[in-house]
């Protein structure tokens, strides 16, 4: 068995903003570039160059704070908005890259399973093996009007929904065999019929009946990624997943997780190998403490207050409009179906500062500059020593690394922490699987 | 006003088959590598090469006559099957092309308005201003079922729902304004909220309330295809279309199909310019008759009656099995709802050989050498000929063109038609548009 290693996935979204609410303003941000396929694919490269497993694509079918003011404060602070398709994007990144991976959140209550397994099984194919796909359930009232609706499924029927989704998905990617596709132009065979599988599959909410017209992909079938927290989405992402995006503010909360995940993938019979927890950092890294503490100051300076209200009125699923920004985040009311992600919610409640629970306003600016996540900010060795601590005693398997800063933070991080990483044996030196699936299992030690 | 050039479209899809059934057994077909990105991006720059308005991907969510033989002759024989997802192929194209407009078949039945209006603008700004769309009602039992439905929709309901959603569509593309995107970092203002406006269409089917992510595309919204031939269809194309793809099979019923289009634009108010009329036509050329003669020979030389049964079958909307190769055609019973396409049932019966209308097995070959589409076979001025007298007699405003063999076909258009064509006047020199749309409009006369 293999030594056991980090797996690192790069956080990304298309638009001006990755996570750090202001930075899009820094001189060195490449935001004015959002919608330039140029970006991303330099990204990518990026990634690729720092060996991580895997990028990601944030996305949501909606601007996040639409519903509460027409004036949308994302769209004129230039905070997270996920503005293009994610799957085309990831299409182009394939063609500048080799071995990253590439990942996209997509919808199980607004695509069809039969959709979702053809765009999946098309990226793994122009990716040759590389596709990943982070699922979610899309509880957000903007995602519901946009699409149809006067607000969400309530989040037991959505994850429902989904298990119904990944079922019928995975019926339709195993149809067909992987040497179903002959191409033998002397007997003028192409498909050897017989290896192409009638799939039937009714569930209560999610039929399919027939064939995809999409042969067996490199890898099967994509790497599945989720972030659920609530109970139900625990279960959900137990059963399922093999990346967990883990939305966690502390070390006590990173390692709760971990064990309470590792916990129910056992209780079903999956292997601890068999999926990856990865909280969710952010990093800056310079080559002294003062110049990275200066650089975090710096970004930080271009954000404002309230460039964090709409996504605190997103984690508590309701307007705050009146409410004093010195108001303690506990006092706040939360939505009337509670806060639509669990996690992020309790991430709020649980960060402390001089021993005391946050304002409004203090949690809004952290919102705002590091979305809820941890940030380290330190030296090169200084940062690998708290990945060190959480990686060493089991709080996580690995990290889904965001940047502060596009692109300079990124690239930062591969000159600087990927070979404190290496230095220490925690980190691969080469990629050495074909796929995206078989790079993160050599990285847990399962292969 | 400009002089009236031809418009000239490609027709590809993702597939071993672009539209000749034998010809991916033919030696120097690229055939094998018919999942494979970079066998796209060659094609897409010979287009551009040619100067074409565009390409199109022909695409089917489903495998055509799996309904009829879990054995399929379409998988089994190499037909044409639409493997992957149009979209994201069109993305990579895009990346290696800068004029050639990227057009995909994308379904108003089984997918949201928000999720195509959002689809089409992300291929528009990958692509900068390039995207086009062919709006297809999905009227396969296949596509149904992969769908989850037992059958599809009946045909004016699809259409009906087709005018709900290019009406959301239209809204949510005109949401933003084209200038909306400020991104000043000094004033820390990304995005002006008065610049996006709030959509809210209800229709009877389709509703989408809020606004989208992504800020107007190049060319605001895709050039709009479409290829309905029922009264309903026409109407629809009348409507909405900048290009209609006419399956016409002969002069007269390009000219009456032309004129009937052209028509109907007026009664409601558009001009003939606005949309131009393309029967698709597939060319083969060489440098003498006979060299053009022994070219098509060979390439059909690797088809068998077989490969055309299931198209046959298609066209007619139900199984033919038990009836004899000789059935004349006109004789052979339709599904209970009728031919699922209008159009094409009608160029079956429109066939003659000798005289008298074709067999089953007559007709079967010659789908599946030709889709059921004219074929024009000889020296450059021969085919121009055939072509320039379609043009100037208004049987049509240019051509969807599709290569037998690929790339070989394709490789001879772009090298002895186009140049044939630039002498006569009858084909633009160069791209002077900045987008697909502006190249459309300038041939058309209309720019």
């Amino acid at each position: 068995m293999a030594k056991r290693t980090m797996n690192l996935v790069g956080h990304m979204c298309i638009g001006p903003t990755m996570h750090h609410a202001g930075s899009w303003r820094h001189p060195e941000s490449d935001s004015e570039n959002s919608l330039d396929p140029a970006r991303y694919e330099r990204l990518a490269r990026i990634y690729e160059a720092g060996l991580f497993d895997a990028l990601f694509l944030v996305d949501y079918l909606g601007i996040t704070d639409w519903q509460q003011n027409a004036r949308s404060g994302v769209l004129e602070r230039g905070g997270q908005m996920t503005m293009l398709d994610p799957l085309q994007m990831l299409a182009v990144m394939a063609r500048v890259t080799k071995h990253v991976g590439l990942a996209a959140t997509f919808s199980t209550t607004y695509n069809h399973a039969y959709q979702i397994a053809r765009q999946f099984s098309t990226l793994d194919h122009i990716s040759n093996g590389r596709a990943g796909w982070n699922i979610v359930t899309s509880g957000q009232v903007v995602e519901a009007r946009n699409l149809g609706l006067e607000r969400p499924l309530d989040p037991v029927r959505r994850y429902d929904q989904a298990d119904e989704v990944m079922a019928a998905c995975n019926a339709l990617w195993d149809s067909w065999d992987a040497d179903a596709v002959v191409a033998d132009k002397q007997r003028g065979l192409f498909v050897d019929p017989d290896k192409v599988h009638h799939v039937d599959y009714a569930g209560a909410m999610v039929k399919t009946q027939g064939a995809p017209t999409s042969p067996r992909s490199p890898q099967g079938r994509p790497v599945f990624m989720q972030a659920g927290a609530s109970d139900r989405g625990r279960d959900f992402a137990a059963r399922w997943a093999e990346i967990i995006f883990a939305n966690r503010y502390d070390k006590a909360g990173m390692k709760a997780f971990h064990d309470d995940i590792k916990g129910r993938m056992a209780d079903i019979g999956r292997s601890p190998e068999a999926c990856a927890v990865l909280p969710a950092i952010a990093v800056i890294v310079a080559d002294t403490e003062a110049e990275a503490q200066a650089r975090a100051e710096y970004v930080d300076s271009f954000t404002t207050p309230e460039m964090g209200l709409g996504m605190v009125e997103v984690s508590v699923g309701r307007s705050l409009k009146g409410f004093p920004l010195d108001t303690p985040i506990a006092d706040l009311p939360v939505g009337p179906s509670g806060p639509p992600a669990r996690g992020v919610y309790d991430n709020m409640l649980a960060m402390r500062k001089d021993g005391r629970g946050l304002t409004l306003a203090e949690v809004a600016v952290r919102k705002a500059t590091t979305w809820g996540l941890p940030r380290f900010v330190g030296t090169p060795a200084s940062v690998v020593d708290q990945m060190q601590e959480l990686f060493d005693e089991r709080c996580c398997d690995g990290f889904i690394v965001a940047q502060p800063l596009s692109p300079g933070d990124l690239i930062l991080f591969v000159e600087k922490i990927v070979p404190e990483l290496q230095r220490r044996g925690l980190y691969r030196t080469a990629y050495t699987g074909r796929t995206f699936r078989e790079n993160l299992k050599s990285a847990l030690g399962g292969a």
